[in-house]
């Protein structure tokens, strides 16, 4: 951490700065410029992080030098991970395969989420998702069906073999949620609920994280370093767009994230394009723009009548047009390989970089 | 809902339209403009919203007209509603009257505590807040004292008689908190976590919600109906700041929520400007623009110590900081009530409106 | 427009509100509720949109039925704008083609402009950009080489057959720049600049319009209707970021603006992805995703050497990382033409939408 | 400025930075941490600012250690500025007076702007504002009326006494507007129009700078340090509010602005509640709330027919309510007096900080 003093400092404002550092039990290097002082503190910068260091005086600012996230950063692992699934056979998130998990919002019962599971697995589809709790903004909606939909997502995992994918919102509902799916979601509203993000750190499924409505990068690598300080490793995190100024969109899907997490993270980078357009008719550009833009895989609502769906219908596409979707992120997958010269496609985003 | 329809639409569009609304109860009307064609729902609005109208063949855009909200709305209540605290000898939340609930954002000791309560009431204070259960960025932060620091608020009531105030942050802490004090705080992280939200309907103790970082007045209203809906009636809203580009405040206070609140709810609204500010420095003049502004009373970090709190201590007032901060509340409530020609806050803001 | 009024209107309110939309020549037409009565105008509605309706007695809020934009609106073309640029050899921005812009951020020296120009044509850019006059936050920073800069753009357009476009920033720089240069840019800060854009559209080149910083997509139509109502139809609209609370880039490009504007316009649309990104490693990446999500061409800063570039050093590529940039353009718009099944771009949004 | 550098820089890395350091008159300072090797840069750091840091090999991030503007800032003026306005008897804007410039959005006849300013000034206004040139999003809406507006505001002032206020939009138009108003004003949209800022700087009239759209507050410091750099030192500053999410205000006021610039600027800062408001209802909380935060005065809009108004209506206050406004804007200013204890309003935030 650097600590940059006010103008006109005094000597005993500087050695109470100075103080504060070394009994953390790091120590202090002073740089005198022509008009400020600057404070290099030398140690482990974790233990500065928590002191109010403006309150000092003489103290103008103080910077960073390091992230502050250790098991979430890129350097903490040997190279990117792959979060694999359940036990299915070989479904995994990674940087050499593209995964997509596609189904309805909510599970409204066992034949839709049949046929949704069967024909999305035909396009091309790895995982089923499927909401049993939803959240919701007016407590008069549809809340989900609860643990019947927890049943029928094991039954059509059955059937189809694809492994299933749904929201957790109570940190009560992770183990009974955990012994029925194979990957946990938090939805954005949730991103910085810790309480429930501890609970997912003490279970062995893989975890999925979507980013919140208003929270940087570096806060959704810090919910997912909860998850892992708690012994979690299999965390998957997921774009969905940020709240901005702009009405014509639900949200404003952040592709820049994708590169920006490839630097700061080894952890797998979904897409969820669905979240953030609010509209059908936004999906697939979308989507095939998160191939393009370094994402390890798709998160896509789909729905075998979107009139008639209980929630999230206006997003959703039915099952001819999300073919048509994958038909398209297969070609935009070829190029990216092609691009990246590899199966690699970390190497597609380092090719420039 | 007005149901507004792309150009050259069919009239077998038309009648499908129509019929999905007449399916759900209620009535069309159809105004023909010269380039659109327009439909008027003639009934209970409330069912309409869950329809993703946008997927209807025809369907350009649609348009409520009611509130979602019934429980909040101001035309729900007689007049504006006052939340009165516990056992306490009069204290409440209401436009007559003007609420400053003080201290520390953690609960670090009994003595800081004892201290900081004895204080913030001689100043002024009405209620102590004190943090037991800390939502924080990083999972290496100081979390709190939990439990323990519940009983130190207990016994600084006793000793003090001044109402307590805490977050929950988990619905298996509800039942635990409720017991101990006398308002539950809901953080702006969990502004939208509606397993909490349900808990907190079902107890006897006023809630005091804060407005999340990205949330609409509307969204903050419709969280307060899920309180509400759930059977408890008594909440506090809380302006706290919005996330948005400007990097010198941690957050944006957004005072003209006041006048909008008291347009669109009976419930009072306090303003908590230090976490708005993230800087001591601002929160007095943004204190007393809240009084100005129209609010009912305030939530102020207060620290015995400031530059070693061990959470907040940046944006925490010392002792005597906040003693000046009241004196000119004080001027500034004095003022409104002038301007007002009267007790009410409301006719503050009518005065012009 | 659609007039919604407060709850227990009365009938002396209604009737002022109806006189008022009558006067101006319209009709209206009152539908009755459960709760409200709403007032639908039927007749030309931009002459309403001008009322202060809230100020009216009983008035709620208001809700126009059109887009306020007429000739930039799709439906005002017979189909998609080609924008042709000068007397080139057949360049234009249209949607059965993907064109490139690429070169300096500022012009710094007839040499390091032709170096630039040679190399990006080599790598398939069709126009060279660099800066005459540039707009710079500080008043102590490099502000661009001025008329001696043109000088320089026409001697390179000679040697290398590369159309230029430069950046105009003074209603009084407008005749001059456009006897230099084939496509006047009008830069983020400057989208609302009337003066200019009213100069703009008595000019005979095309304009390539930048989105402003916090501007809407409805707001950039708008500018482009300033630039077309007073006599230039050629506008290209060019998605370059918008500010958001997101710090780790510059601004957050804003993709679904491309597959939003398809809907809403006729006129071509490119993508800037250096100044959205503000970072050269991140280029790239956001350069195909525009691809994919339906760009009509690139707007890319290349310098020789970023490292000493006198602006914008930071998000420029050098030669060879534009060479990389574009071997991935071109797979990629390999794979959207494939997905089109056709050379439409446009086929290519509209194959799910 | 600060240079912080990656992990594992090598040495002839290091070299390379430190040679580009000092090439450039600068001294380096070099503090090895454990993890990262920090440059300190003495010396004169503006030289340093336009340089791409970035791109140098091994640079991760640099940091700026003093504010980028000079004349603008805090410690440039002895005191606080008091910006003098015309040959008027005394009237400025200073922090020991609260000046509020009132009247129309625009001026749209001579009767209208007489009336206005006999009202406003009996009411204690000081200056009159009125459009001549108004930037309007939709080519198609009033303009104003130009130079016969510029006639009607001088006419009005010669009876009145009242110093006229009024927006320039085209640097064309300075000389004129100059010649015949009293303060000329820079709307929020063409903050950013250096063309405009340079010919203001030539002028000797006051000009009144409002904050952009999304503009920080660092920004709009630059912007004034543009007019400085150009000679005219009287520049007033004015918030306004700015772009957010929220859409139940037109913008978002961030009264926290007065502060911070305190603490930046000698300049006087004033703020414009109505178009941050874009509603006449919240008009008066806010601009009470802006004495309060300590506010130099106010700009607000006055129209004697709000539903009437050529532009603006929505927002405007009627004679009547802006009379009752400054009633209670004398009130709140004797409070922010008593509690700074003397006729300083700068003492007035300093109480606390």
């Amino acid at each position: 951490m650097i600590i940059i003093t006010r103008g006109g400092i005094t000597d005993s404002e500087l050695d109470g700065i100075r103080e504060r550092v070394e009994q953390l039990g790091l120590r202090t290097h002073v740089s005198r410029g022509e008009q400020r002082v600057v404070i290099g503190c030398i140690g482990d910068e974790a233990v500065l992080r928590e002191v109010p260091w403006r309150t000092l005086p003489g103290v103008e600012s103080v910077m960073p030098v390091l992230q502050p996230y250790k098991l979430a950063a890129r350097a903490f692992a040997a190279g990117p991970t792959a979060v694999r699934i359940g036990d299915s056979r070989g479904t995994s998130f990674a940087r050499d395969q593209f995964t997509v998990i596609a189904g309805p919002c909510s599970v409204e019962g066992p034949d839709m989420l049949a046929l949704t599971a069967r024909r999305v697995a035909a396009s091309g589809a790895r995982l089923l998702r499927g909401g049993a709790y939803k959240p919701r903004t007016s407590p008069y909606s549809f809340r989900g069906l609860g643990e019947a939909a927890l049943g029928m997502l094991v039954e059509v995992r059955a059937e189809t073999g694809l492994p299933v994918v749904t929201e957790v919102m109570d940190p009560r509902q992770v183990d009974l949620v955990a012994e029925h799916v194979d990957v946990l979601q938090v939805g954005a509203r949730n991103m910085q609920n810790f309480s429930l993000l501890s609970e997912l750190g003490r279970i062995r499924r893989p975890v999925l994280l979507k980013r919140g409505l208003s929270a940087t990068i570096e806060e959704l690598l810090m919910s997912a370093e909860h998850i892992m300080a708690h012994g979690n490793m299999d965390v998957i995190l997921c774009e969905r767009g940020i709240r901005t100024f702009e009405p014509a969109t639900r949200n404003t899907l952040d592709l820049a994230a994708l590169p920006v997490l490839r630097r700061e993270t080894h952890l797998p980078v979904v897409v969820d394009p669905s979240h953030a357009a609010g509209r059908g008719d936004l999906v697939a550009p979308l989507a095939w723009a998160a191939v393009a833009a370094g994402a390890d895989g798709l998160l896509v609502e789909v729905h075998p009548d979107p009139p008639n769906a209980l929630s999230d219908g206006d997003q959703s596409l039915d099952l001819d047009a999300f073919d048509r979707l994958m038909v398209g992120v297969e070609a935009f997958r070829k190029a990216a390989l092609a691009v990246a010269g590899s199966a690699s496609g970390q190497a597609l985003v380092e090719a420039v970089a």
